[in-house]
């Protein structure tokens, strides 16, 4: 069974080589979110922190030898459950980022370890349980 | 543009109705993950946490009104966005579980907080940043 998801906005960043990760990068971006989206965003505040799900767009079809991989900076192989890598079966991506400023529907960020252009799927409350 | 996603699996719980979030959730359950993903689980190790992506299959179509929503322990509206509520725009959830063992491509799980039947589409290590 197929699950189809539409993005809810794009993240836009400078262009540059993304931060390998959210938890190492200092890098600011913006989340534009679709108007249409506008009213589900009224209680995102400064200072908070959101999980973003997004697409990983830009990254090469998933096949069976990606189900183990050695990232660059661990040099193990690992298992693709079991890290970050953007070449996994469902390439959905997860960053918790910290909101800077909310501008009509376009929160400034700061952690992003996205591409430029990447499509936003969700936006979460962090909550650490 | 549109965003396929296949389950990698589903979850496996007694069918009893789940606790509201995982955060306060000790149910068990089980992860029963497709065997040609199986080695992509080799370092999924008991005690760890993990992030679980899955398909709120059961939640009603998303529309406008749901874009500010009163979750029942709250009391307040709040943005869709801001809560965890499976009525989302891509009807994506995310539990952060306790793994209490792995046979085979099954994992066992503490934490549950979805449907018996729920598609898994992602499975991710836990980073607290």
């Amino acid at each position: 069974m197929a699950v189809t998801m539409h993005p809810i906005g794009t993240v836009r960043t400078d262009g540059a080589a993304p931060p390998r990760h959210w938890s190492v990068s200092e890098e600011t971006g913006i989340l534009d979110i679709a108007p249409e989206f506008a009213r589900g965003l009224r209680d995102i505040q400064p200072g908070q922190h959101i999980v973003v799900l997004f697409h990983f767009h830009d990254s090469p079809e998933f096949t069976s030898e990606a189900l183990v991989q050695t990232p660059p900076h661990k040099g193990v192989p690992l298992g693709v459950f079991s890290i970050c890598s953007p070449r996994r079966p469902n390439p959905i991506g997860l960053s918790v980022l910290e909101v800077i400023n909310v501008v009509d529907t376009h929160i400034h960020v700061k952690g992003v370890d996205m591409l430029d252009g990447t499509p936003i799927l969700d936006i979460k409350p962090h909550i650490t349980g």
